[in-house]
């Protein structure tokens, strides 16, 4: 049997766990550790059957990790991980911060050549697969225009943002686009849409037992950048009722282009995704660019890559002939 | 202005006038000329300003053409021409006998890399964005199974078959999906779907006057491999009806994957075309491979490609930086 890729999960969240419930679902990939930045590293229990190592050693690692995902956040960790983490492995992250992941490209790049290494960045499925369908659709056909809908599915930041307000327990809040919206286009027009326009956010919230509600539902609604902008529901409920009903993170969208040939020819494209698990579905979507930083390093490539770069037979565990002969 | 790509096409039926009416569309691409077989080649008359050559003389625009797009048919043209003209040129074609591509494959690579040019095969929507749709979704998600529908739309293949029957004049077949079989595997199913659950094939047929209808209707529903797998259903009309409502080339379909992670969790990926005309949609798609196909033999790559070997940024006119900072 062919030697299996090695793969390091750095960041044991939601992410890290996904990683590590799908890396068994790839027969030519194998979990070789989980690094924490816990103290003592020990006392992170892990499911998997894989040694848990503190970050501060990772670079004794380097011969035994074909790959690391790095599975922590855009906010804090990658911006210092990904560039020192790129100077000693092939790494794969899923950097989402938009305004910033140029820089991050140019950082990343920058150590990614420095240690001869390959680094994919931002990898997941926005940016990700549905940045990969922007790219095609708009390249394919040069008319019209592409609109991306997120949801229904929940958005942690969002949720973040209310759990921050005084007399917040905790929330949960669920982003939908506007049905009407998504059927305009797929009936052939290219509307002009404003935010409110694409999606409304509901949110479910559990109060403390004192708290003003109607504030609370006040600073939700007026919060900038958040909800100001968006039809805001907000639903008070119990903690209970929010660990029963909202206790999964499931997510999707559409990436849905319109645009003419000829004069009057209409083209509808469109990708989407209904996935029952968030983490779990990015785990997989960077799984199968691990297993593309892999292939690309055995061919003596490095420096960072985007989703855009890579050549789609690298995700696959087929070789060419037989995707030719199996999916072309 | 940098240099525009110049582009040839090879063949003038409804693909080539697709190409011809869609190299418009992109600034970056020019059309060269048109090379048929008519004699003489001046008899063919075409919409753009552009020279119309004899194939025979093609050899001579070998340093006016940047990337010559083989419009000719998958059963006579192609088997032939893909071979002779990639020792002459970078090109781009649609070949689309299934069972014979690997070996099309095989000879066209020797071809171009005899010539150092870039032949990209098999491009379209199927073979092609279909192809590549199955190869993400079934990478990523390594569980569960991909399944793909056609149609609405025109099967070409169905349609000569059909006009091939005694005391038939006329006919269009389309193919549609079976709603129901879609509808189960969107709700999370992954059934085993025989050709007939798939699909039904509807016929509108112009008869001769004199014509049999009960055995045109019998010879057509029991018509081995095109039919006789199927709910066929078959009606007459005239001509003049055949014109008015039947005159367009429609087609779509999707592509759909359901699997899991985890234990139970489901994802649902699917990716749908909705076209109003097959050949111009088909033209558009190899028009952004001929980008690709100009890129790789600017950077000195030779031989042949599938849809799969493509690096997604290829078929853009943006750049890396633009493409990070506007679609990632």
């Amino acid at each position: 049997m062919e030697k299996k890729i090695r793969i390091g999960i750095c960041g044991y969240g939601n992410l890290g766990r996904g990683v590590e419930a799908e890396i068994v679902k790839n027969p030519d990939l194998e979990l070789a550790a989980v690094f924490t930045r816990r103290q003592p590293a020990e006392s992170l229990q892990i499911k998997a059957n894989a040694p848990v190592v503190h970050v501060d050693s990772a670079a004794e690692w380097k011969d035994k990790i074909d790959v690391m995902i790095l599975c922590g956040g855009s906010a804090n960790d990658l911006p210092v991980q990904g560039s020192e983490f790129a100077k000693i492995f092939n790494t794969v992250d899923s950097f989402d911060t938009h305004a910033k992941i140029h820089d991050y490209f140019k950082a990343v790049d920058s150590s990614a050549r420095s240690g001869s290494n390959i680094s994919i960045i931002s990898i997941g499925w926005d940016p990700g697969l549905f940045s990969l369908m922007r790219l095609y659709m708009g390249s394919i056909i040069r008319t019209g225009k592409t609109y991306t809908f997120w949801g229904k599915g929940v958005s942690q930041g969002h949720s973040d943002a209310i759990r921050g307000i005084e007399g917040v327990v905790d929330a949960i809040q669920y982003t939908i686009p506007v049905d009407h919206a998504v059927e305009k286009i797929r009936n052939g027009e290219n509307p002009e849409l404003t935010a409110r326009e694409k999606h409304t956010r509901l949110c479910y919230v559990v109060a403390t037992e004192d708290a003003d509600k109607k504030r609370i539902e006040k600073e939700i609604k007026e919060m900038p950048n958040y909800f100001d902008e968006y039809d805001t529901s907000v639903c008070f409920i119990s903690a209970d009722e929010l660990k029963a009903d909202h206790g999964k993170l499931p997510h999707g969208g559409n990436v849905i282009h319109m645009g003419k040939t000829g004069e009057t020819n209409k083209h509808i494209i469109e990708f989407s995704l209904k996935l029952d698990s968030n983490p779990e579905f990015t785990a997989s979507v960077l799984l199968s660019y691990a297993r593309a930083a892999y292939k690309l390093s055995a061919k003596g490539e490095c420096g960072a890559r985007t989703i855009f770069d890579i050549p789609p037979i690298l995700l696959s565990p087929l070789d060419i002939e037989e995707a030719i002969k199996n999916l072309l």
